[in-house]
């Protein structure tokens, strides 16, 4: 072998097992970026069970083929892709992985950021000669985002039974497409659609890297000021500790139908008014509580621009590191809203934190020990999973836009190699393996 | 024939045509209740070239049947029932009548308030005695509200050229259903749709009589406090004098997708919170300057419940008695959306001023003497036959709630019935009748 420059045997290694997985990155990236992008928008457009999705899963398949990864495909349809046998040491496999799809409109990073990662990770391992003492999975869990069918991580709740078999298979896409529809035209038969146990059976853990989607690692550690992708590299990778307690709650404002154009304001009781005061309040008690309070979907009733609006309705997502803040922020808006407009406000869901496995984290955040610690409020696979009682953690990488699901999201080059080197150093830690450091093949590492 | 107590000759013709006008305008109101009444909100869903549509006009065709009146169908589809002989007088025939149609669970009164008062008239002129020197007409304009393609007027629009055959027939339905095969299915010929200058040439003017919109006859007139049906006679009918200058304009906020859990509320640019701010600005200018601004339909992009707006868009409809203030109004809610938002504005639609023809508003005004004047913010079948120069008035009827396009829309009997007089009142006089009095039919007037 050559002989780096004063490196030692150790850091030889890296260099490889570096060179090797940042190629292969950039080579994956380049191959995935033209599949389901929509050229007027600059965004992306993979829904499950379309050309699109079938073609990434292709993509997916060949990537792993070419690794000589074994491919199984659960009963909800989420590739796992098997480097060793998982089924001689059951519950000991160490998983790593994300998802392809999109929202509409989405940006290149959220989910093919941690599929690319995992798939690079591999061969950064394998470049460094490591031997993995337990059983190494690649995931590409399906419709993740929820774009067509509505329900976000829909591939994960459905293998954990967190979203019955039955009930996926009604949800209809905007066209009235069902699931179950969707799965025949793909080819597959939705009588197999439902949870896996034999699939979870041989997770040991799962740890996810995602874009992070919020500039908490762009900006400085007090919050001040703005950070960007120079930032210090200490700040690239953040491990995840917990998803946020995060709700939906639906607020009808009640109103009189009238005519627009002869009706005296003062005899008017317009529900739209109402509607822009919840907007406001809601805004107003996120800021006052720490938390996050959003309306990003409105319906009005009839909806004529000439009609006095007799009902609208807002939809109101809170989310904070802190139950009780986000508890709070509703209730005051819920309060407001009644007193001031008579409107009515119902819970349509309520997750509670959902706490990464501690000692996971802790065994993550030893292996990275720069790595700052965050909670995320978006949900993820991983939360699924962990709910589910599978030790399950995240990996977050640095996006100075602070935007996603959106084309403005961004991580940058050097910083998506620094995350595949942090999930490598957090792989080889999980999976006990031996590390010989001086195998490397000859002809690379200088 | 009976000897009425203390009354004159004349009062006894009164008399005699009020019984009969106000006993056909009750026998009238109860056909018709049901025809179109949707169970479940008590409103009227009575939709252009639809089987209710269908049912009301074979009633129409029935009424004027059974007064001997010669029914023509003109070239949009509305219905024209003929006392005399409109061609021996062209230009010089008196037409009085409104529209069966309704908005979406609208109310009973908005349209067939002035076809049942039309008919009732008639009733009232003959039982009179009253020897018409001039053709009469009961129209029932087609698709007044535009409830079903979109366009509100259509039927006048039509037979005036306002609205153009080629782009009536694309009018589609929310099921995509268009006129033109509306008309087919309805056993028309779409062919045949079209300007109709036969027959408006026969037109001398048109007097529609309409419920009121607002609550101006209820209220006292210096405009304060609440007023009822019980309110005095004199202000049981109003006669029109304009249509508002009225217009419709689009506001598109610009936001930032983003994710709704995951972006600080620093970092945010969300589209929803402008539409608020729109909203109430729209309200607080046009309370300013004394006119009405109304946002009655809204969009959000991409309007996921965890998704920050990208774009809002509302519409808004803005309307007054005086056209510098309602453009004033709508150029202050535009610019403060531009400094503020960065949103753009759009005039969809602006229509200045409609007034009623001067010596036709004139001699119904001296006809009617105790008789307030009224402007309205609503359009009319009246308004579009005005624009198109022929001298064309309207009556209004009190209507105590205010309310319209709703259930709740009302004018009590006896109002209805001083509807009735009041339009028998002005059509004699327009009629050049002879009203010999004393010759009312024997049996009849006490």
């Amino acid at each position: 072998m050559t002989d780096a420059v004063g490196a030692t045997p150790s850091e030889d290694a890296a260099a490889v097992a570096g060179w090797a997985a940042t190629s292969a990155f950039d080579r994956m990236w380049a191959a995935l970026e033209p599949i389901g992008r929509e050229p007027s928008t600059g965004g992306y457009r993979r829904f499950a069970w379309t050309r699109t999705d079938h073609d990434l899963r292709e993509w997916f398949a060949g990537e792993c083929a070419a690794r000589g990864l074994d491919l199984v495909v659960d009963r909800a349809g989420n590739q796992w892709a098997w480097w060793g046998d998982p089924d001689a040491t059951p519950g000991r496999a160490v998983v790593i992985g994300s998802h392809l799809d999109s929202v509409p409109d989405g940006g290149a990073f959220d989910g093919p950021l941690g599929v690319v990662s995992a798939l690079a990770t591999v061969d950064a391992l394998r470049a460094a000669g490591v031997v993995p003492r337990r059983p190494l999975a690649v995931v590409n869990f399906v419709d993740e985002e929820g774009a067509r069918f509505g329900v976000a991580c829909a591939g994960s709740r459905i293998v954990t039974g967190a979203l019955a078999a039955e009930r996926a298979l009604g949800l209809t896409d905007t066209d009235g497409v069902s699931m179950a529809e969707a799965w025949r035209a793909a080819g597959r038969d939705p009588e197999l659609l439902g949870p896996d146990p034999e699939t979870l059976r041989r997770v040991g853990c799962f740890v996810e890297l995602h874009v992070e989607q919020g500039r908490a690692l762009a900006l400085p550690p007090d919050g001040e000021g703005g950070g960007a992708e120079a930032g210090p590299v200490e700040r690239a990778v953040a491990v995840g500790t917990d998803i946020w307690p995060h709700g939906r709650w639906r607020i009808d404002v009640p109103g009189e139908a009238n005519h627009a154009g002869t009706t005296r304001l003062d005899d008017r009781r317009d529900a739209v008014l109402g509607l822009a005061a919840v907007v406001q309040s809601a805004r107003a008690h996120a800021r006052r509580h720490g938390c996050v309070a959003t309306v990003g979907k409105l319906a009005v009733e009839p909806g004529g621009v000439n009609a006095i609006a007799s009902r609208a309705t807002a939809w109101l997502d809170a989310r904070g590191a802190d139950e009780g803040a986000v508890r709070a922020t509703v209730e005051q808006v819920r309060d407001e809203a009644a007193a001031s407009w008579g409107a009515t406000t119902r819970e349509e869901s309520w997750t509670p934190t959902t706490a990464f496995d501690p000692a996971l984290v802790e065994r993550l955040g030893r292996a990275l020990p720069h790595a700052p610690r965050l909670g995320t409020g978006a949900g993820h696979d991983a939360g699924i999973l962990a709910s589910h009682g599978i030790p399950s953690a995240m990996l977050f990488v640095r996006n100075p836009t602070g935007v996603s699901h959106s084309p403005a999201e961004w991580a940058g080059p050097d910083d998506c190699h620094h995350g595949v080197m942090a999930l490598t150093t957090v792989v080889t830690d999980l999976l006990d393996a031996t590390t010989p450091g001086v195998d490397a093949p000859p002809g690379v590492g200088s």
